[in-house]
């Protein structure tokens, strides 16, 4: 922020209220997008309610419109307010921004597709970027990282959960007849990991006695090996947990939320100059 | 204990045993009002079950009587032996005692105020200052302890959670139509939830194809984040034993169950004089 | 066993064999009782059966019989060969097989009395007596310290999931009608556990969105608190865990498999020579 | 890999290829019969499936086909290029490659031998030698090493589960009547087996208040339970993560992917001339 005058326009004091959080301006825009977020997707839920969208079709239409104008403006200040549009354009929330904008003009041209407003549940994770200005932050990192040491046992893991659903859900096929429910392979494979998972729905149950041995069986292995994935984390977070008391040992620095005016990237220290991403002063 | 003359009324004696455990006779008054507390919910209770109220209305009714007035009594004695009776009116438990008390005798002014009886139930948390007086104190503060340590934790969690239950319930919405149980958003993110914690109803389940595959997706999340929680309470649990290792180190004193006469705050250390909340002499 | 020759009758070899697994012949006598014990507990399922009783009805009485004659040839065995048979008669297992015992005899001067066979089940508690001789033992005494310094713990989780059960149950009991199956406040307290734990069978199910709402809620608390007995028993585990690598500290004897020939009471130090219950020679 | 002439013949380099994952070719090898397993195993899932199998019937019989010839040539492969053909025959994966091979030949000997087509399910855990081949094999050792030690507790307490279900299945049985559903003994243990485990079909379940009392009991049995396996493979899991921070205190040699050409036998150290099972030069 130790920058030169020419920058100083309005261009980038907008790009500094949307894309960041670190001044009082940006804070409240993030907030208030959250707040719109949040409507919108309550929006396009009450519209799926039967008697709600009967009953107040108008209100929720007029609502529809004005939420989905603000999303206009904001992608497109987006778009203006950063240096290179197209980095942000076919990025992850670039897509997700785009997507959540468009659908009640195109349910103007095609019919239908109107059910693509569901696309703005996906803005939802957006609250993780304006979490960020608060405590959890450090919770969701220590978090993140006991899940990522921790990504390779839970592969194999759920690789050997869905090889033993193979082939105990081939088994109870050939066991079980159709009037259980048991009406193909991969039906068979989806009671399995209902069961496995201790889900236990009921749509589909064994009635014969070699049936219900076997589902005895799966059961008892699913409660036996959900003791594996909590094995796994919790070592895994007892191990992060005596970390942070040592930070000295692991090299670490502070990052603000501060997103490149050029390429949108985030994370970067606090201090820096350039962007580490493209090179581009901040 | 070590007061003056004054104190010493009908009215000290009666708080005493009302609001303290430390005294023999308040202990019995502790554990009566509990059995009493048992006894009106479990009225309550029977008087729901139809064929019970059908047979043994005459009796459930004379007993609820008894209770209400019993508890009358004791609202009154609570409001009459303390200094400030409008904090212990509009404290958490006041309320509670007052909306237990009223409904009997509501009922013969509205109908239907019967069903407020159900309030009592409430009361019930009143167990928890009656087992402050055994060993259990210890046990509950270090589990309160190691989840107040992991809130933040939980609260990230949780919200996690409530995304990825609208964002996949939304998405199930679409993909299985109505016949399937799935008739709006907000009942598929219910499906969502229920089949995620792994309560598995039955009441709703996919019946095609791609709603199943989505729905075994769904159970192996929900299986491998069950981890998450568990290994925050894990670790926290374990670093709060840890703790109790070497109790001098955190400063620690032991706190009785005698009340305040004139806030009816509680917590004071053994051989307190003065109430740490308004400066009272206890 | 190094004692005097008076004892060396018959019926000191046979306690020997009945009541300890130390020599040869106990162990196989054991080994025996267990196989009869399970065939025992086979003929009583098979009896429930109603297309395996209607076909080999016969066959099963003809084994219920030989089964009965030698529980009844055992238990006069175990009470001749003690010297305080009462002691044996009146401990739990002495209940047990007598229990076990009787209900063939009594089916033939009360009908239905043969309902009490099922009885014989417990009797598969004496299957741990018999997995003493073996590894197991180090295993299941570890779990059992775990679970007994967590039981205080345990204690107050059950009890505030109880409360919670009864105050959302009768919440829910409000909230919900009839139709929906929550017909009094205790099945709904019922259905509030099912749900709870996340069993979900799903015969009782919320319509209406308030009764989806907090059926989430409690779910997601459900999901969030199974977390708190698995950290206390993992936290407790670990403890004992550790407590194993210095046994030194902890002063431990081995126990042997052998039984007082007086009081029938296990569990005495090797090379014992006096009963530590009731001080008879052994 | 450092041996004399005679052995480089071609039945020494497709040895090397099927048998090894050592060079680029067997790598390729592994992989391509690793997406043939898979071909397989889903072509016998969409024959199970009604409408896929009538629009289909002709191209699945093909493919069905191609892979049979496949897999035979393998098998002789095998066969072949192995010094001690007997020892890969009657080895399990010899035994299941023969099984999963056989049935489309079969099924124009006897109708209905087709349904041995499923066996092929099994060919999947052929995945995990291939997985050796990547990183995880290290994390699936650790999970298994956790395993194996917990393997005796794991026991004890299936065994204390089986007994609980199958005395409680019992006394519901005596209490729930035919009408909800517990018609014999084995299927009120399945009942409360499927309840212990918070599985919870709903298909069964009890309908009278003592039913739904005992049913309770046992959920809170289960739900507290549940933490007792947890517990046990997060602590053996604990260890075995302390004891990769010091490799050095356990002897530890690298493994690679190479199996004997005389016994089929794999995991020779790195390096090895011998074999450590039979002897026979590598």
């Amino acid at each position: 922020m130790l920058d030169t005058k020419p920058k100083k326009g309005w261009k980038f004091r907008v790009h500094e209220i949307i894309y960041e959080a670190d001044t009082p301006l940006g804070k409240w825009f993030d907030i208030l997008l959250f707040i719109l977020i949040i409507i919108s997707v309550l929006l396009v839920m009450f519209e799926s309610v039967k008697w709600i969208d009967a009953t107040y079709h108008r209100t929720l239409l007029v609502l529809e419109w004005i939420v989905t104008i603000l999303f206009t403006i904001e992608y497109i200040a987006r778009i203006i307010t950063i240096k290179k549009p197209w980095k942000y354009i076919f990025s992850f929330y670039g897509i997700i921004d785009f997507l959540s904008t468009i659908p009640l003009y195109l349910s103007y041209i095609f019919a239908g597709s109107q059910a693509l407003l569901a696309i703005r549940a996906f803005r939802l994770i957006r609250v993780f970027r304006i979490l960020k200005l608060v405590q959890f932050l450090g919770e969701a990192s220590q978090l993140k990282k006991a899940l990522k040491a921790s990504r390779a046992k839970i592969t194999v893991f759920l690789f050997a959960v869905l090889i033993v659903a193979v082939i105990l859900g081939t088994v109870m096929y050939l066991i079980e007849g159709e009037e259980a429910g048991f009406t193909s392979i991969p039906t068979s494979i989806y009671w399995t990991i209902v069961t496995l998972t201790t889900v236990g729905y009921g749509d589909i149950a064994p009635i014969t006695a070699q049936g219900q041995l076997i589902a005895t069986i799966i059961m008892l292995l699913g409660y036996g090996i959900i003791a594996v994935p909590t094995g796994i984390v919790t070592a895994e977070m007892g191990k992060s947990g005596d970390g942070t008391k040592k930070p000295a040992e692991e090299p670490y620095v502070h990052v603000n939320t501060q997103a490149c005016t050029t390429c949108a990237r985030e994370g970067h220290r606090d201090g820096a100059k350039y962007c580490f991403n493209c090179g581009s002063e901040l």
